[in-house]
């Protein structure tokens, strides 16, 4: 008896242990949960993806300046810039001219399958090459996709999670938006436009000793190379939507062998408008709700 | 003495709840110091300016799907869509010139204090503001600074902030990158320039019922718009060079008198190129080494 209870605190002493060890791990547990998706339909790849984007987006994209045209050389040679220079009546002209036709650019949903020249494509990819980017990486690769079986994949694809981030992801809020305009996860233009431009983004570069190379803010360097994309292709009347398939990044990385610091931002189906092609009655903002002069 | 030896085990249980207590706070301590900027020179600003970015794109960004042009009005009105349509041949005019145009652009950091006609700026913002949005929501403005005295303010508050970045906060290897163009944070143009262009995205709206309105992949649009500003301010002749001022945004926001739901995104001094105005001799990517044809 007296062995028994001079041990005693010893056993409390371990059972203490035990249930502050348990208390812990039950934390760690719950923690783990709540990074997870609260989604019910979560699937290893989803997770993977999200996780991907979280770490680019705010690790890379905190800790920037200029956008410095920078290479691999020392002490870049720099050389005079030879502009091209209007009179102020042909730059209001110019200026005008080109509000005029970028204007005219909707989303078009309603893409014709009529074949269209691969040069002209080719330019328009050129273009966009020419935006300026975080240290000149010029983190994007663009996919042009016009092979039917390729595109039917793709749309397999996209379809498949569109049912299902509409049916279970996505807030009921932002679902009731869209059906504003009648959408649904059904998205003929897949197959039917003569090429669908996968925009992927370059999360990093490789450099030749094999050691990862951060892309700053290579999103951002990205959307705005797809913002002279639209430009191009409107200039050559073409039209387009632009969609971020959600989710579906990784599935269509791998389906069309992307490297693993590739990720989609855009997809843009590219045509001729259908005959028939409609878009929603909206208007944009005026001047002075978009402009602010100090 | 018996006594004591029968508290004992409550003296140990005791002890060890103070234990486990004093591990756990220490550990929330921990978690929460983590979560701060590594960075000693933080400050209050700063971090808030992170937080709300990271809240912002983790958050909207993730649920999202096709960029729909949603409106107020339930069931929007179609109308037919009447494109421009050009020959094959035109069109391939079309797209070799533009592309000439564009791959002229550069970033020139040397701008003429030369004045621009201010109408000119009135439609490159106008052109800019057709871009597409998540959900039409347009989740842009852009302030446009000519007055010398807010000029000179928005100088000092991005020279201190960048002094700061170079010295302390930046990697050893972003500053050896911008070593190599000789940069430093001294940016005389942001007095010279004509104009400065603040581009801030709307994180969020103001419904009439004063509830907030998610802008769904705001940064996205916004950097799409800025790609055809850059479009358009070639198309006319100007110059600029796109900056992101880093931790500076809440400091220019309230200098602007932006509202909350605003967050600076990039800034872009505009005007002539100087007449002695030079640019590193860099190449851009070779097409095949951007797009890959599937």
């Amino acid at each position: 008896m007296a062995v028994f209870s001079s041990l005693t605190p010893v056993f409390v002493a371990v059972l203490c242990v035990i249930i502050g060890f348990l208390f812990k791990s039950s934390q760690r547990r719950e923690t783990r949960s709540k990074q997870q998706r609260s989604d019910q339909t979560a699937r290893p790849w989803v997770d993977e993806d999200l996780q991907d984007d979280t770490e680019t987006s705010s690790k890379h994209n905190e800790g920037d300046d200029d956008w410095i045209d920078t290479t691999e050389e020392e002490n870049l040679p720099h050389i005079p810039y030879t502009p091209i220079q209007y009179s102020a009546t042909e730059m209001l002209e110019r200026s005008e001219k080109f509000y005029s036709l970028m204007n005219l650019r909707r989303s078009v949903r309603f893409i014709s399958p009529e074949p269209v020249p691969k040069q002209v494509i080719d330019n328009v990819i050129r273009t966009a090459g020419t935006a300026p980017s975080g240290g000149h990486t010029e983190p994007w690769t663009f996919v042009v996709v016009s092979d039917a079986d390729v595109k039917h994949k793709i749309r397999e694809i996209i379809e498949e999670e569109e049912e299902i981030n509409y049916k279970q992801r996505m807030g009921d809020k932002w679902v009731h938006d869209l059906k504003k305009l009648r959408t649904n996860w059904v998205k003929e233009y897949l197959d039917v436009a003569p090429y669908l431009i996968l925009v992927f983004k370059q999360t990093y570069g490789i450099l030749p000793n094999g050691k990862k190379k951060t892309h700053y803010y290579n999103e951002i360097s990205v959307s705005i190379s797809c913002g002279i994309l639209l430009a191009a292709l409107q200039n050559v009347g073409l039209v387009t939507v632009t969609t971020t398939p959600l989710n579906c990044g990784p599935q269509l990385r791998s389906l069309l062998q992307r490297p693993a610091n590739e990720k989609l931002l855009m997809l843009l189906p590219v045509g001729y408008p259908a005959s028939d092609a409609e878009v929603p009655d909206l208007k944009r903002k005026d001047l002075n709700d978009i402009m602010v002069t100090v």
